[in-house]
């Protein structure tokens, strides 16, 4: 795999734009993936992102019972993945099977990173004391992957029935914001 | 103001790109604005945004003790001051007298709207449980606003340190997903 490992402390620089995401789970051996926009930053270090993952989702009881995932960043080369996935279930589909992205064995969690996705971070459940009210839980990056080559990822923001932004010009302004 | 109210059910589309929003409070009659990127969606509706609000922003006491806020979402043509808001604080500085930006009254709550933004959503607080761990509100929008005419919003979504990802092209893809 052509990552490398990627500070944490700077995890926030690739969240805090609002991508898509895939989330990845393994439950008893068995891998499954989901599109999820509804993710934010709350902590820089240990960075910590909350995340809605509705209990609707097979991918909601593998998070809740294994406590581990991978939040995977796609850009736009993955866009018809990134639709499948969102359209399928996991309970009837091997949504790896389905769209050929190919897993690769996470470092610190069972479950498998996208090699295609330009980042990867690997995630343990933190906090779930929202998750009964709002499918909300807190997950800390534990380990976080990245493509060097990559500065200014095409990264998709979805806009909701299918349609994205794709990530366009970059401007910079003299800040002291982290 | 040429805006138009917009249907809550509508509000993810707004805010799931993930785009760096403007936050006004207003206090005993005085008014503040920070500037923020950490939220996310929680439910569609009535509208659920969490956003975390750092106990060191001035408005974080503004809006722990009036459970009021306006979420404005503001484009690239308003770059400065974007990072103008986000490089003072309101315990000394007024920032829309700073920026030169227009408070307009809300319908619903105390707070301003920011004229210049292109939607503001109206908020109230609906959940405080992990404020003390995380600063972590979770907001209702209970009124939104657009200017109609804007359908690709040209939004700002910061890569910290005053980098910001300009929105970019539109893709569409055929999808079931909400």
């Amino acid at each position: 795999m052509n990552k490398k490992s990627f500070p944490l402390a700077k995890v926030y620089t690739l969240l805090e734009t609002g991508p898509v995401v895939l989330i990845s789970t393994s439950r008893k051996g068995i891998a499954n993936i989901m599109t999820q926009s509804w993710h934010t930053m709350m902590e820089f270090e240990p960075p910590l992102v909350g995340c809605v993952i509705s209990a609707r989702n097979h991918s909601f009881d593998a998070l809740k019972s294994t406590k581990e995932c991978v939040i995977n960043i796609p850009t736009v080369e993955l866009a018809k993945q990134v639709v499948a996935i969102g359209n399928c279930s996991g309970r009837k589909v091997d949504k790896f099977a389905r769209t050929g992205l190919t897993p690769v064995r996470a470092s610190l969690v069972q479950a498998p990173m996208i090699m295609e996705c330009y980042a990867n971070l690997e995630c343990r459940v933190a906090d779930t004391r929202l998750v009964n009210s709002y499918n909300f839980f807190v997950l800390e990056v534990v380990k976080a992957w990245i493509v060097p080559a990559v500065k200014a990822p095409k990264t998709l923001h979805h806009r909701g029935k299918g349609e994205f932004m794709v990530a366009g010009d970059t401007v910079k302004l003299p800040s002291r914001m982290k």
